[in-house]
């Protein structure tokens, strides 16, 4: 039982909270339909540096768009993220990485989205790691996955990262399916496309998937407080306490990356993500605080 | 198999549809992940005559909240909607019954509004049939849903009405969890109250969850396209549709209430949620219309 996970306080806690919720007759029992585990995806149940995998595949699709329309790459904020010309890129600010993202990311049907993100799942590699991205997921969390679903949960990615790249690629690799991914996502407009009723991904914002509006999403797609939250950011303590708040015995789990020799020893300076706070006063959150380089006996499939 | 549906073409293409797409190793074989059913509520699982359940709770809340605070009866759109003045409500409009809707199902935490909720549920009675309202369902839904769900179908329901109010009864009724319901909702916000994590249904729409929004929602919350649609008004027209875009075979169900002996006989006239196109282009739109007298052997639970 949980094999890849080192013996200790951590695990304990893990394989105790599952006993305790799932024994028939127990004073803590939880009926199977209560029983909801909700996971962030980045930087907990993989890997999230040097960069989340969503912003490699933005790099991607804007290199493709502009090979297949050079216009494109005369235009800001392209000019400017081709070139890597971050001076530009921060002075165009957010309305620029918006556009950047509603252009890789929608004006297309959610099926022809989800035929380009298997594309690029089957060609692309992790910079670093020199393998698919989703082989960079991490083998002791989707060993809890697999026991926690064993014991009736049902599992949830509630991820900052987009909804339908993650859908795409989470029920192989987590054995997640589409349905129980919630992202951030693009507003959906239904039309008649060449004849045939579709979902079109709109260039317009529907939800950014991040600090509050994880447990707000978390009420509006699941409408059940969850037993168990892990996270890895600030971005997921709001999911953390939401969880903790309900009655009886809940489990929020923190990653604290401080693992250099195996993979990245980051916190609250990684800009894009950053742990500082839910961190600093886990203590007072009741968060328990999982230590990769303690708690994990390996981390990416096929290396310790 | 569907003992309370007589015999006939319809029961018959239903039977037939879930036997083809659970065949193993048959052409039309549809893995159970993939095996997304979707259902339309008031009118489609349980009576909407001589109005939606949602329109007595509404009234009744407002009546508890008046007599909570004798002041609100004073003021619009309350005013007018305690005295029955259809002329002034008519004349305030839309933003009046925004404002009933959001006095009444906004404003609390989900918490709280599923106890008022249960609470209705436990002692409100159905004006015409005379029963609890989560009594009021169509006992021939109810054992399709079963049906589907032996053949690895997920079910779920995708509603004009309130999510929340929905959620308080669908598992005990009809055996869909709460993760499971589309509705139309208020806004969620995260904060602490009385010292604990909770979200607070704001008073701001999220999703009014009819025509075109039914399969943006379900983009958004399920991720796939369903292989089943059954509805009863052309409030469910996009979403039949959005089914039937689909390659392989899918199933688009229409209820007509013909039935003026069991129940009530509607349809372009009922104001609250008319058919009309998607009843008279059925054929066009590929939409297998199921007519309430021929086809269903009974109604109502303990009537035939």
């Amino acid at each position: 039982m949980l094999t890849t996970w080192n013996d200790g306080a951590v695990k304990s806690a893990i394989v105790d909270f599952v006993a305790r919720i799932t024994r028939a007759g127990g004073p803590d029992f939880v009926r199977p339909a209560e029983r909801i585990a909700v996971f962030d995806n980045d930087g907990t149940l993989w890997c999230e540096q040097p960069m989340q995998a969503q912003v490699f595949f933005l790099i991607d699709r804007v290199k493709q768009l502009a090979a297949a329309d050079p216009a494109l790459a005369t235009r800001q904020p392209f000019k400017a993220f081709l070139e890597h010309d971050h001076a530009t890129l921060h002075a165009l600010g957010k309305p620029a990485i918006m556009e950047l993202f509603m252009t890789t990311h929608a004006g297309m049907t959610e099926d022809e989205f989800d035929v380009i993100a298997r594309q690029w799942f089957a060609q692309a590699k992790h910079p670093k790691l020199g393998r698919p991205f989703d082989r960079c997921t991490y083998v002791p969390q989707v060993e809890l996955l697999a026991h926690l679903r064993e014991h009736g949960f049902k599992n949830y990615i509630v991820s900052g990262g987009g909804v339908d790249l993650i859908r795409a690629f989470a029920e192989e690799a987590y054995g997640i399916p589409r349905e129980q991914v919630i992202g951030s996502s693009a507003k959906l407009r239904f039309e008649i496309k060449d004849g045939r009723p579709a979902l079109m991904k709109a260039a317009e914002l529907g939800s950014f998937d991040d600090r509050e509006a994880k447990p707000q999403n978390i009420g509006l797609h699941i409408g059940r407080r969850p037993l168990l939250a892990f996270g890895n950011s600030d971005g997921d303590l709001a999911m953390m306490r939401y969880t903790l708040g309900g009655p009886g015995p809940r489990l929020a789990l923190l990653i604290h990356h401080d693992d250099a020799a195996r993979e990245v020893a980051y916190d609250r300076d990684f800009k894009l993500s950053p742990l500082a706070d839910a961190l600093d006063n886990a203590d007072g959150y009741g968060i328990t605080v999982v230590s990769m380089k303690r708690d994990w006996k390996v981390v990416f499939e096929g290396k310790t």
